[in-house]
């Protein structure tokens, strides 16, 4: 189905054959609840545990359906991105599995033992300054000397496809939920959902959960166009960038509210789930629990599924020790 | 079945009863798998993450029963204990549940996260000073005062057969393990592995793994009886108490071996564990993947069952960030 000249909308058979395909690649993840926060929050929830998925976190899923839905001629050239995160590892765990190469472009200043995971997945690096214009300047040259496949980290209907296995695979491990819960950054993961949801569980309310100093997705939201910031800091390093036109779709078609909370009660909510609920998980994950937590009427009494998106941190510095 | 005039040895049956008696109030805990740490140890690792179980961790089992398994004229006196760790914090969790009174003794040292826990589960704790002479006394006085049941934290056959459930759901959730590796202190855990084991999986090889610098089970299982230390030193906490008779028949009985790790060692595996499985564990918990990573050629090619026995950690206090 098409519905933009120059883009292809991804359809639920293909979140179907995304999951036939990668299934062998990843990890049905566990579904995790916790009595205290229920009692806390008044609300029965749900939490997908993405942290524990292959390469540390979601995008893993929309990364390996990239990988492996490409022919042998494509898969041979390899497959190329930037990005200083997860899709940059996830990538490199999925053409590493399929023996393809894989090159990626980060910003020098990326954290080492990102470098050094990527590198561990048989992943090729190529450095970058930290600015948008050296992103892509070195990107370009990248891709024209491997002729490698560009598997954007969210603005691909390969990947937002992958996305989508993970609430179907929620879904079927809940008995019915009133709500779903995911941070939003780039829009991938939501975008993934809605696809899903909208068509097996349309009752299902779709909120996005944000970062109030990169909040461009509420904004977006709220004036009914994307709206893109040029460099938000927030300790949600997950969820910095802003949406493109594939996500734009499905967020302004099928969310149904963002919410935003602040760099403390994202520290907190993150903490907090730490210590009850027992997993190492990102501050971007906490971002769900934080606009929960903040809007206690909202979910009261309703079953809520949050995901958990990922769990790549550095213990070493952890945000309740700093500062 | 007796065979000592003052013990009552808990058979497979006890533990059977057990599981029906406390499923409603325990966590049916899930298996994780690691392949960065299979490929690292040449052995397949199973984790039964009991840092996930109600109060966070795998004594709640135990109390359980002991709890539920009470007459209700036993039971409207209430449960006691002596306990600065989770047996507290699980005794005070099943008791709530029951609508029961629970009396904790606990030293006046013990963390004031954790005595605030047992309050939170309705707990009632009684100080004493931080040493067995004091706890003993004050133990008694409140015992003599309240009539509670005393549930001993492992040497105690409902307690045992309470944790004899873990092996059991981790039998059914894996396909044949060669070996299980748990850590051990009071051997609670262990003697109800043992119990389980023998029975369903007796060609299993039951692995306890002790810190060095309290490594008395060790000690007693080479000397062939009981050597008891006085006041054992080490990161893993909730392994600094000794064996006594009803855990020393199971462990003399039934465990293949007992293996050692230094502090450094633990505290190696407890954040490689965090870091790669994204689970937050007690030092205790990584004692078992210290022993693998240090004896290799006994688990390489090995299907090893792996006990991750609890999670209730200070997060401002973690030991790669001490000292």
């Amino acid at each position: 189905m098409k519905d933009h000249s120059d883009m292809y909308i991804p359809t639920y058979q293909d979140v179907i054959d995304a999951h036939a395909r990668i299934t062998p690649h990843i990890h049905r993840t566990p579904v995790l609840t916790s009595s205290y926060l229920n009692a806390l929050t008044g609300a029965e929830l749900f939490f997908k545990c993405e942290n524990f998925q292959k390469a540390g976190a979601f995008k893993v899923r929309g990364a390996s359906n990239a990988v492996f839905g490409l022919s042998p001629e494509d898969a041979a050239k390899g497959v190329c991105t930037h990005s200083s995160g997860n899709h940059a590892l996830s990538l490199s765990y999925a053409a590493g599995r399929r023996g393809i190469p894989c090159n990626v472009v980060m910003p020098r200043t990326a954290p080492q033992a990102k470098k050094d995971a990527v590198r561990g997945y048989g992943g090729i690096i190529t450095e970058c300054a930290p600015s948008t214009t050296s992103r892509e300047e070195v990107f370009a040259q990248v891709q024209a000397q491997t002729g490698g496949n560009f598997v954007h980290p969210y603005n691909d209907p390969r990947v937002i496809a992958g996305q989508g296995t993970c609430s179907r695979e929620f879904m079927e491990q809940t008995d019915g939920l009133d709500m779903m819960v995911a941070p939003i950054g780039g829009g991938g993961m939501i975008s993934g959902t809605c696809l899903t949801l909208s068509n097996i569980a349309p009752e299902v309310q779709i909120i996005a959960a944000e970062p109030e100093q990169a909040d461009d997705a509420y904004r977006s939201f709220k004036a009914g166009h994307i709206i893109a910031d040029d460099a938000p800091v927030t300790i949600a390093d997950g969820l910095k960038v802003p949406l493109k036109d594939l996500t734009w779709h499905f967020v302004s078609t099928y969310v149904t509210d963002i919410l935003t909370a602040s760099e403390q009660e994202i520290i907190d909510a993150m903490k907090l789930t730490w210590q009850r609920m027992k997993i190492v998980m990102e501050p971007s994950c906490a971002v769900p629990l934080a606009t929960i937590l903040k809007n206690p009427e909202l979910f009261k009494g309703k079953r809520v599924g949050v995901v958990i998106t990922g769990g790549n941190v550095d213990l070493d510095k952890l945000p309740w020790m700093l500062g």
